[in-house]
């Protein structure tokens, strides 16, 4: 199944999309928001049967929303693709590099990433998402994907210059307008398990920028539940970020990056694409 | 005025308290909370009035929530006392180092730190909370503090081989039951602008440990409001960690950890006094 969270006037709704449709009803009808009904895969077979009554409207009048537009959490993982550690200057990390951005920072499918007034060095990180379903705390490595309730995906935008004013990498994805996520939630059971095999491709203009299988993370899906399960419970909803791979921006000689007008795309097999062009900051926003 | 979150039966209440008595109504009657009463002069008055109608309730009898239980942000900033920059080997910074904690770390006034079955090194960090009413973007160093509904007082505490085993702390800030936050939040009208000249004591078992003035913060609250906001939208109800002084157990020779059994106390003149006893992570949490 594959949920969407968009907006009709000024509420918030879940809809289920089927090609080119979607069937849809705002959270203050359903009773709950996409998060909630990710709790199990009995609630999520309830959520898809509820969405199904809805009428089938056409997809490309949608105002699509961040999947959970307001995570619990929003857990980052720096450096989890071999060549992009090597390539940030980094050793092969033996725990993984975490971090976090605050809800304030997302954008939807079709929205721009904005550049901010604050700098021009906006760069790009396409990236895997796993969001939690079931919660739980001390999961093992063996159960983690029970846990995962599905899979998007995240423009992982950044501004370079900030992340690295101090050691703490946060500031730098902190930018509104900067953490693009969705289009949709594709539930776990239609993608093979922890999306081994998978290819994810980030494209700056129709010109590939970043290329690698999901299989070279180097702490896949199964992994990062249970080690961030050992630190804290995790919650239905709860996004992972899994990492970016070679090829940002910053790196290249000389370095590529993000300006008003660019489109970027991030794409996964079986789960979509990611669209999103850039604006500048208006001033005084 | 005092304001509690607290919990009665099933339900989140918000409280005023006076002396050692409060009055409160659950946020189902009121139709809000905390964080959303926060939002303006005009809604934190409108709030002090619903609850004075309240009936009023011995004091001892509260099971007391932190005073924003699941805030939008809890923004932490690190290093920003001069001494504990230096305790830990750092420069004076130039820029705050900025990490995030997640509400699934907190606990309330008189609730137990736990520390964790993964590791003994658990810490104490004595900080002032400063906490966001009315939102916004680009905020200037001479409104900001027009922007801090009130303050509040945070047991920052961390589990420090976590903290270190890549460059970004957050997972060790992140374990469960570690950030304690409280007792209350006391409006910014009844304290010195920014908290000036107050004074922070920690004490484990009735041990000064730190011991430092507000007007010793490299950064202080109104610059840390508008730095933060070149970056990012502040929403009422956001939680910013100011930072901790000299003195915490890891640096000490030998070092002091928290342990089952401990006492830990945050005091801020004027503030209040937070108090966490230590417990063990209960096996198979």
């Amino acid at each position: 199944m594959r949920f969407i969270t968009y907006r009709a006037g000024n509420e918030e709704c879940v809809g289920i999309r089927t090609g080119d449709f979607y069937q849809g009803r705002s959270v203050a009808e359903l009773g709950y928001d996409l998060k909630t009904g990710l709790r199990s895969s009995e609630t999520i077979s309830a959520m898809a049967r509820d969405l199904s009554m809805a009428p089938k409207v056409a997809l490309k009048t949608v105002d699509l929303l961040p999947p959970i537009p307001t995570p619990d959490k929003i857990i980052c993982i720096g450096l989890n693709y071999r060549e992009h550690s090597e390539e940030s200057g980094f050793e092969v990390p033996t725990y993984p590099a975490v971090f976090a951005r605050f809800a304030s920072s997302l954008v939807a499918d079709g929205d721009a990433l904005i550049r901010p007034n604050a700098s021009d060095l906006l760069d790009y990180e396409g990236e895997l998402v796993a969001v939690i379903g079931k919660g739980g705390r001390h999961i093992s490595k063996e159960d983690a994907l029970d846990h995962v309730a599905g899979y998007s995906i995240f423009n992982e935008s950044s501004v370079r210059d900030y992340q690295i004013k101090t050691q703490q990498w946060t500031i730098g994805k902190a930018f509104d307008g900067t953490g693009a996520f969705g289009p949709e939630l594709v539930t776990s059971d239609e993608l093979p398990p922890g999306c081994k095999g998978l290819s994810l491709t980030t494209r700056l203009n129709d010109e590939v920028v970043q290329k690698a299988s999901i299989d070279d993370l180097i702490f896949d899906v199964a992994e990062l539940v249970s080690i961030l399960s050992e630190v804290m419970t995790l919650a239905p909803g709860d996004v992972i970020v899994t990492g970016t791979p070679s090829g940002v921006g910053a790196l290249r000689k000389p370095p590529l990056w993000l300006k008003p007008g660019d489109v970027c795309t991030v794409e996964i097999d079986s789960i979509g694409k990611l669209t999103n062009s850039v604006q500048q900051e208006v001033k005084d926003s």
